[in-house]
């Protein structure tokens, strides 16, 4: 155990990318980050789990919200630093503003127009 | 011009992750990282241009291999952080190993599993 860990070439500060995907539709949900804890709880409890950053902490996906993304597979890359997880989203919501994918706004003409929407609004997910 | 550019978060090197994923099958084909220069060129050339870290400089996805990216929609997510591409990719091949996507290892049984076929050799691609 922990070999395929060690095939995961982290970053400087211990940590990839990890891309979560609807395992159905294929929509980009969302990338976090991981270090080499939240990947290894990622596969025992199948469930996507990153570490935050900002908090400087593992961040159990869903924890608060209840919108867990349930866990179908795992792929690293050729250069072997980055992830891609295969998700179901629980809830359908993904991003903290109440929306499925963290990727609702498109590059338009200059800007950056916001094309999804509000699934729930954030004061009732929270 | 350029408020756009302002509005992502580059990090302290300058750079973003960009994801490219297929802009029909959805599948998520590699990420790289951009600059602010490769993200203006990206929008302006409409195909996939990278910042590469080992190479510091412009990587033209394609211009040796001929495997070109051509863009169909950029995305950016709710921290400004993460850039997703829709892409048509030319020759049906991402990767450097000749295969469709970076991502072809499977996590498997405390393994990554190599899933996907090399559809071209690497040596009559450059």
């Amino acid at each position: 155990m922990g070999n395929w860990l060690n095939d995961v070439k982290w970053d400087e500060q211990g940590l990839v990318p990890a891309i979560a995907q609807d395992h159905q539709s294929g929509r980009v949900l969302m990338m976090a980050w991981m270090n080499r804890e939240a990947l290894l709880l990622t596969v025992k409890e199948q469930r996507a789990i990153y570490y935050s950053r900002s908090r400087q902490q593992l961040w159990r996906k869903g924890e608060s919200s209840g919108h867990v993304q349930k866990l179908h597979e795992v792929r690293l890359d050729c250069d072997a630093d980055v992830i891609v997880l295969q998700v179901e989203q629980i809830g359908g919501i993904a991003c903290h503003t109440g929306r499925e994918s963290c990727f609702y706004r498109v590059y338009d003409n200059d800007a950056w127009r916001t094309v999804d929407e509000v699934i729930k609004d954030p004061k009732d997910i929270y």
